[in-house]
């Protein structure tokens, strides 16, 4: 048996209706954690929150939003990358007058990913958007 | 200035005219590697490889198409995602008859990402849907 899984997030165009989902809680990895994630218009994350040691990447597909990095806003659009190094405060937002938006996260820590999890810590600052 | 760093990889449905886009060439990753890609109808990985230290997970986004891992073969549609492990071959295509495929290759190896690129074996055999 070759070593590989399977696992289906649907279409980006439901994405909003499942809330965040895991690829490596349905399938077991070594490395990578992905989510995919859907917003309504106006939705945002709850945490306001760093890494210490997870390098984070993350890459709108469709709709328009913003991310918070410290400080800093960046605007969404689908395509837009954005990576994230250690003990940088991040946040993403659907725009409140747009049509929601759909994105991935994709986490690693140049080690087991089950080694690098459990590492952040949340901010209680408002977000630059607040 | 936060360590954080952005890139455009464009929207899925131009995905097609870039031809691979890696996002670890447009900026500095620590441990992961993304490419972006587009297959117009029929169109095919022209790589038939494994790795010996990355894991890899690919992401359809939009279209249809098939990923051969060894000698197996999974259809792809929105959302499909498929973790490889180390030592499986795998190709991707867009279906012959279909409206091409766009998706996301993730890769990380449990270091930093330099050290463990270059890992790649190509295959001569066929690839299961020749």
């Amino acid at each position: 048996m070759s070593d590989y899984q399977v696992t289906q997030l649907g279409s980006p165009a439901a994405w909003n209706e499942q809330g965040k989902h895991f690829v490596d809680k349905d399938v077991e990895t070594q490395y990578i954690g992905v989510s995919a994630n859907g917003f309504a218009p106006g939705q945002e994350t709850s945490i306001w929150h760093s890494h210490a040691r997870l390098e984070e990447i993350y890459i709108a597909i469709a709709g328009a939003g913003q991310i918070a990095v410290d400080h800093e806003v960046v605007d969404l659009v689908p395509g837009t990358t954005v990576r994230v190094g250690q003990g940088v405060q991040r946040a993403l937002r659907a725009l409140p007058d747009g049509p929601g938006l759909q994105y991935l996260c994709v986490r690693a820590g140049g080690a087991p990913l089950k080694e690098v999890s459990g590492d952040s810590t949340r901010s209680e600052d408002p977000k630059p958007w607040s």
